[in-house]
C-alpha cells in the first residue's frame, strides 16, 4: 500500500507535497519521498523513514520549483533498502523523468525480463521501476506518447504519477483498483492524491475521480489535458480501502468512508445475535464500525482499551522478565469499564489472530466476564495482488482454520464475521465493481510468480 | 507535569521502569532518564526527547541493576536544556543520590538561596536537584535520616523518588497534590507509579497509593519501612489531573479518571441546555466528557474531528502560500458528519484560545450550520504553582475575558464551561480535598517569585 | 581521481578491501563504496564520507561474500551527490554487475547520447555507469564476453574493475593512463589495486601491472585468464602520478614514487641557482622533493611549516574579527627556524596561487629574510581530461600568467619551477611514454565537450 | 594532558576559542568545551569529541558574549562520559561560576572528602570540579578574593582558568609544573593559552608566561590585575612536554621545542654511538629528534616510515584472516627507502613497547638489515601525576625490564636511550628546575590514593 500526491503551479510546491504526504501517512510508513521541477532541473529527497522524519527546514530549499509529485511506501518486508524507496527517477531519450506509484503490476516480473532482454539494467526491485523502462523504450515523439503508448502493456492495479521538467502526468489502471483524486487549489492550480483527505490541510477542494484508463497531462501552467489510454475494463475498486485502509475522512469511490464504517457496524450488529453489556472498539481500526454497531444493537458504547499515542518505531522488551508484549505496549485495558461485563469488541479484520488473542486475554484479565469478537468484514482467506501487503496463505489464519478454530485460538466466547452481502450492504456497491478477491479468491487479474532479488544495500 | 516510576528486586530493573515511563509518557514529552542501581554504582542516562526515542538496545547495557527509577519531563518553554533533564544525581557526603520529581517547590528560590550561602553549589535550575543538596547538608547517621529531615523544609508539591546504591525511597508531600501509587510485581516486589495505568504493561497490581507526609523506605531486597516524616494537612489532590492530565484508564485518588470524565460530561449535558444534532469530542482530551454528555443528552456521538497518529515533533510550515497550521496538522474534519448539522463540541479545557478557535472554524468550513463549544471544566483563569505547566495569567484568556467574550473570540455560537459544583459532583469528592487553584485563585500554600536562570547550554 | 581495490578468496572480502581503501584514501575523500558477492547476490554500501566514516561494526555484516571491490571518489564540487558514489551496480540481462572506475572517459556525452537512444536510463552523472550499459547492450553468450566486446567503445581513461556473483573482472585502458596492480595474498589468491601501497596494510605482495589494453577474469576460485580486449596503444602514463598523486611508498609505472620525488627535487637543485639558509617543505606534499633538494644544494633542510593532524572536514570562520583562514588552519609556521633566514620553499605544484601567496606571508611574518618558492614540476597549464580533478583554463594561473607575474603575486622573492626536460630526468622515462598535458597541452586523444546534469538529489 | 584556551573583550570571543583548542587539540583528543559570558549569564557546549566535530555553525549562535574560555581534554579511559568534559561550570553564593584546568591535583580524594563532609555535592570525577567548590565554600567579598584564598588548598599540577559573567581569572601552580601564555591579540586584549603554537592562529602575539603562583584578574575590558595568590616554590616544569608533548611551533618554559628536540636527537646521536646507512623517524613524534640526529651523525636522514593521515577514530580489523593491526593502519614502510639498508629509527619515547615491537617487524619485513631503536629521552620508568595520562607501574616496559629485555622484546639489534644527562644537555635546563618524576621516580610533591567512580552515564 502506498500514498501518492502531486501539485503543479505553486509557490514551494514541495512543501505543499510534504504536506499531502502528512495527511497520506497511513497508507505507507516505511519510507517518503519527494521529486520537484523548477522547469529545468528535477530535484528528489527520499528516505525510509516517516514524513515528519524525512524532511527538515532545510529540504525544501533542495527541492525548488513550482510541480513536485511525492510518495509514501508502505513495506512489511524487513528492512527497506534506500534504493526501494520512490519516486524514482532516470534519465534517458525522453529526458529526465520520476514515477511515483500505487499499486502492484501482477505481470512485473514477465515485463522485466523482457525489458532486460533489450538492455535495460534496473536499479531497484520494485515493479514502480518498470514505468520508465517502459517509456523509455517505447516510441513517440513526446514523452507524453511514450507514457501513453506504454502504459497499457502494464497490467494490474496502478494510480501513478509521473513528473517530468515541465509536466507532472496522473494515469489509473483501466480496474480503477487504487483510487487517485483531482482536486483545486486556492489557486485554482490542479493537485492530485490517493485519498481526498489529503486536499483539507492544503486548503484543496475535492473535484473528481481520475478515471479508469484515463490519463490526464498538465502543464507547468496547470493547463490539463485528459486522454483515456485504455478502454476501461469493468470497475474493481478495492474493497478494503473502505473497510480498512483508507481514512474516515475520506471520499472513496464515491461515498463516504465514515458512513460506509458506520453501516458496515450496523450491518454486523444485524447479523450478530448477541446479548452484552458493552460495545467497544480496537481503537482506532473498530471505531466507526463499533459507533455503528452500538446505534443498531442499542447496547452502549464504551472505551474499553485505550490506545497510546506515543509508541515509537522501536520497542525494547526485557530479554527475561516479561515477554511477548506487542499489543500490550499499544493498547491498554480500562478495569472500570470492563470488569463484571460482557463485551463484544469491534475490528476490521483478523489477519493471523495473534492481536486478537492478546485483545482477547488482555479484556478478561481485567475482569471482562464474556467477550466476543465481531468483525465488521469477512474472513480474510487469500492474498491481496493489487498493493495491500498482506501475508500468505500460508499466514492467514481464515485461510487455513474454520471460524471456530479461529475462535477457540483467539479464545473468544463468540466470533462472529460480516457476511459477504452484509459486506455489500455497508459500501452500497455492486459487487461486481470491487475487487474482493481477500475474502473471496476471486481475482480479476491473471497473477504471474514474484520476481526475486538479486542485489542489496544502499 | 511530569512522571515517575521505580522498581526493586528486579533482573532488568531499567528496562521495566522504561516500560512504566512508555506508560506514563503523556506526563511529559520534552525528556526521560533512567538511573539503576547494581547495589555498587549508579548509572545514568538521560535525554531532552521522548522515551522511545531516550533508549535503544544498547542503553540497558549500561543501566545494570536490580533497582532503578525514571522519569519523564514536561515543559513549555523553548528548548530543553539537557542539564536540566532528571533524574538528577551527585555524590556528596551520602555517598551518591538520585532523585526524581513530580511537583513544584513553592519555596524553592528561598531554599536554593540559602542552600547556596552555605556553599552549595547548583548544576541545574530545576527545583528537583534542592532535594539532593538539602539531603547534603542535613545531620544524619543514614542517608535515610537525612531525607527525612530535609523533607519538610521543602514546601509546595512532591511526589519524589530517591536512589541510592541500595536503597529506594518514595516520598508524598503532606498536602498530597499529585498522585504516588504502590503497586506489586509478579515476584511480589513493590513498584512505584505516578499513575496506576503503568502498572498494567508489566503486570503489576496497584496497591494503594503513598500517603501524603509518608516516605517509603525500600531496602535491596524488598523490605519496605514506612515513616510519617511530616503530619499530613488537609488534602489538596489536584483536581485538574481528573479533568485532563491523568490516563483514563488510571485509577486516581481513589477514582476511575474514565468513570469520572464520563460524570464531568454528563454534568456538563445537564448544565448545558442546547438543541444540536451530533455531540463531537476533540480528540482525545475530550471524548470521555463527550460520552457522557451524549449519554445524557441523548444527542448522538459521532467522530467528527479525526486525528493523525504522525504528527511528529517538527512539522515544517510552507513560508508563504499557505501559513497558520498548528491545528490542522492534528485535526481533520469529517464533512459527512458535520455537513449542515447543529454541533455539539467537547473539549476539557480552553487556555488562550487560540486552538478552539481554528476548530470553530474548521468545523464551520466542513458545513456545520451550529458549533456549541463545552467544556467538561470551569474557566481557567489563574496558573498552577505545583507542577502543571499552565501559561501565565496574561496568557490565560479567561483570566482576562468574560465568557461571552472568548465565545466571540472562539467564534462558536454559544460556549459553556462545566460549573465548580458540576465539577465536584463529576470527581465525586469533597471540594476541600482538592486543589482547584487553577479555576477558583485559592491557593493551597504562599507562593514565592520565581528563581531565574544564569548559565545556559550542555 | 579515485581508488580502485579488488580481492577473490577471502573470508571477510568486504573487510579487506575496506583496508585496501583505508590505504588508497588520498586519492579520493568525498566517498567510499563497496560491493560483495557470496556467490548468489551482490551487497552495496556506499556513502558520500570518508572510508573511516563510511564504514562501522555492523556494516560488513550486511556486506557478506568471499569477493568484493571498492572505490574512493575524488571530486571538487560542492556537494557530492550520494547517487554518484561508486561502486555503481545494476541488474539486466548479464545479471547482476557492479563496476568501480578510475579515470574519466573522453567520448562519454556521445557515447551517453547513443545509449539513450537505444532506451537506456541513467541513473547517475558519472561516467562510470557507461560501463554497465555498454555490457548490458552488447551481445554476448557471457557476461565476460559483453564486457570485452564493450570496452573497446569506451575511450580515454580507465581502470576498471567489474564483480558480478562469480566473477571479478579487471580491465586497462590502452593507453594505460591510470594505475592498476596486481597483487597476491598470503593465501595465494589475486588482489587488485590502484597502488601498490595498498597490499602492505592486507599483507599481500607486489606482482606485476595490469597491462594496457589487458582484460583479467578472475573466478571465484581465483582462476584467472588474461585476454588483451585492444591493441595497446602507445604507453601514456600519467607523470602527475609520480609528482604528487601517488603516495610516496608505492611502486609505480616501474618506479618507487619516493625516489621518484627525491631526484625531482635533486633536479630542481640543479635548476634552481640560489643562496639560501634553509630548504623548507610544504608538508607533506612537498617532503621528499625538499629531501632531495636538500641533499643536492647542500643547503639544510627544516621542517618551517607544521601541519595539524586535526584538521576537520568544515572549520568555521569567524565572521568579522578575522577571515581568510585556509592555509592557516593548516601549517603554522616555526619561528625558531625561519627568523632571519633566507627561505626555499618546496612544494610538488601551484594550481590557483592563493595557498602559495599565504604561505609566502606566513613565512616572512615568521621572519624570514627571503622567501624562494621552488616547484618540482613544470607551471601547470592546462586541464587533465583522464581523470585528476585539475580546475579550468581561467582558474589554473600558470595558463594565464607569465612565471614572473606568478612570482608577483605569491609575494615571492623568486620563483622557480622545474623544465620539462628536468621532470623527464627525475621519472627516469621516456616523454612519449608519459601523459603530460597538464604541462604541455599535448593531449593523447581527442576530447569531447561535458556531459551536463539535469537531476539532483538522493 | 589537556590544553586550555581563553579570550576577553573579543566580539565572537566563542569562536576565536574554537580556534585556539584547534591549535591545541594534540593536548586532548577526548573532549572539547567552551564556555562563554556576555556580561549577564554563562553559556556552554561541550562534547566527548574532537573539536572540529564538537561545534559546528550554530554552536556560537548559542554561546555569545565576548569573553570565553575553553578546554580540550584527554583520557585514555574507555569512554569518555559527558559528565566529565570541562569546562565545568556551577551557580552557588558567588553566581556563576566556570573553570578550565589543566594538570592534576595530587590531595584531589582528601579535598573531596573533606568538601563532600562540608555538605558539597559533586557532579563529576574530575579534579577540576574542586576549583568550584572550593571557592564557593571560601568566605570573601568577591569571587576574584574567594578564589585567591582557595588556590593555595589545591596541591599539585594546575593552570587554570575560571570565568563568571564580568572576569576571567588565570592562574597557575607554585612549581608551575604545566605551561600557561599570556598573549596579545591585534586589539590589545589579552588571550590565554596552553601554548604559544595556538597564538598565531588568531593573530595574537606571545608575551609572557604566567608566573608560578600567579593568579590573573581580566576585567570585562580587558583592564588586568596580577596577584601573587602563594609564593612560587622551585620550579618544577614538566620536562615531558618539551620531549613529546607540546608542539614544536610553540615556545615553551622560555625555549623554542624546535630547537630542543634538535638539541636532543644530537645528543642521542652523540651517546649513541651506531654504524649505519639511514636515519629515519617514527612520524611525526620523532621527526625533530631525526633531523638532530642525522645532522650530527652525519647519517642521512629518510623518511622510511609514511603516516597514514586519514586515520580515523575507530577501525575495524577482519576477525579471523588478518589481526593485530594498530600501527599498521598508521604506518607504512617504504620499501626503496629500507630495502638493504643498516637503518636506525628515532622516536621520543617507549610506552609498552609494543608499538616499537610491530615498527621494528615492518621494518625488517621490508627488508632492513639492521634496526637500531635509538629514543630521545631517558627510559619511561615510572607514572606521572601531574597531567600526563602515562600507564601504571605494572604496564611500563622499562619499570619492570632491563634496556637489554626491552631490546630483546622489541626485536631490535640495539636499543639506545638518551641519558638523563643528554636530555638536560637537550632542553638547556638546570635539572632541579624540572619534574622529570617519570624518569627518575623523584615526585616533587606527595601523592594520594585514587578517587574513585561511584556513578556513570550521561
Amino acid at each position: 500500500m502506498c500514498g501518492i500526491y502531486g501539485v503543479v503551479g505553486q509557490e514551494e510546491a514541495s512543501n505543499l507535497v510534504y504536506l499531502g504526504l502528512y495527511a497520506l501517512q497511513h497508507r505507507g510508513q516505511e519510507g517518503a519521498g519527494i521529486v520537484s521541477s523548477d522547469g529545468k532541473m528535477l530535484y528528489r529527497r527520499r528516505r525510509p523513514r516517516l514524513v515528519s522524519e524525512s524532511f527538515d527546514e532545510g529540504s525544501f530549499k533542495q527541492l525548488p520549483g513550482d510541480m513536485a509529485i511525492g510518495h509514501v511506501r508502505y513495506s512489511t518486508t524487513g528492512t527497506t533498502m534506500d534504493k526501494n524507496v520512490a519516486p524514482f527517477l532516470a534519465t534517458g531519450s525522453c529526458g529526465t523523468l520520476a514515477v511515483a506509484h500505487n499499486g502492484t503490476l501482477v505481470n512485473f516480473p514477465s515485463l522485466r525480463r523482457s525489458l532486460e532482454a533489450e538492455g535495460a539494467l534496473f536499479q531497484s526491485t520494485m515493479d514502480s521501476e518498470v514505468f520508465l523502462h517502459l517509456a523509455a523504450m517505447e516510441k513517440g515523439d513526446s514523452i507524453e506518447e511514450k507514457i501513453q503508448r506504454s502504459l497499457p502493456k502494464a497490467e494490474g492495479a496502478y494510480s501513478v504519477l509521473f513528473l517530468t521538467e515541465s509536466k507532472l502526468i496522473a494515469a489509473r489502471d483501466p480496474h480503477g483498483f487504487r483510487p487517485l483524486c483531482l482536486g483545486r487549489m486556492a489557486n485554482g492550480q490542479p493537485v492530485l492524491s490517493s485519498e481526498s483527505c489529503a486536499f483539507d490541510l492544503v486548503g484543496a477542494k475535492y473535484e473528481r475521480e481520475i478515471q479508469a484508463g484515463e490519463m490526464v497531462i498538465i502543464e507547468r501552467n496547470g493547463e490539463m489535458t485528459s486522454i483515456q489510454f485504455a478502454k476501461p475494463k469493468e470497475r474493481k475498486a478495492c474493497v478494503f480501502e473502505h473497510i480498512y485502509f483508507a481514512r474516515p475522512d475520506s471520499f472513496l469511490f464515491g461515498e463516504s468512508v465514515y458512513k460506509t464504517r458506520l453501516r458496515l457496524g450496523r450491518a454486523l450488529a444485524r447479523e450478530c445475535n448477541v446479548q452484552a453489556d458493552v460495545v467497544i472498539p480496537v481503537p482506532d481500526s473498530g471505531m466507526m464500525a463499533a459507533m455503528g454497531f452500538a446505534e443498531e444493537s442499542g447496547i452502549p458504547l464504551q472505551m474499553g482499551l485505550i490506545r497510546n499515542h506515543y509508541v515509537g518505531r522501536t520497542f525494547i522488551e526485557p530479554k527475561q522478565s516479561i515477554r511477548g508484549f506487542g499489543v500490550k505496549i499499544k493498547l491498554n485495558p480500562v478495569r472500570s469499564v470492563l470488569q463484571g461485563k460482557r463485551v463484544v469488541v469491534i475490528d476490521d479484520s483478523i489477519v493471523r489472530g495473534t492481536t486478537c488473542r492478546k485483545i482477547v486475554k488482555m479484556l478478561r484479565d481485567a475482569g471482562a466476564s464474556q467477550v466476543v469478537f465481531a468483525i465488521s468484514s469477512p474472513p480474510t482467506v487469500s492474498p491481496c495482488y493489487y498493493g495491500i501487503d498482506t501475508p500468505t496463505k500460508e499466514e492467514l489464519i481464515a485461510s487455513n482454520q474454520t471460524v471456530e478454530d479461529i475462535r477457540a485460538y483467539i479464545g473468544a466466547d463468540k466470533l462472529v464475521y460480516l457476511s459477504l452481502q452484509g459486506m455489500y450492504d455497508g459500501v452500497k456497491g455492486k459487487p461486481s465493481e470491487y475487487c474482493d478477491a481477500c475474502f473471496s479468491e476471486k481475482y480479476p487479474t491473471k497473477i504471474e510468480l514474484p520476481y526475486l532479488e538479486s542485489a542489496q544495500g544502499s
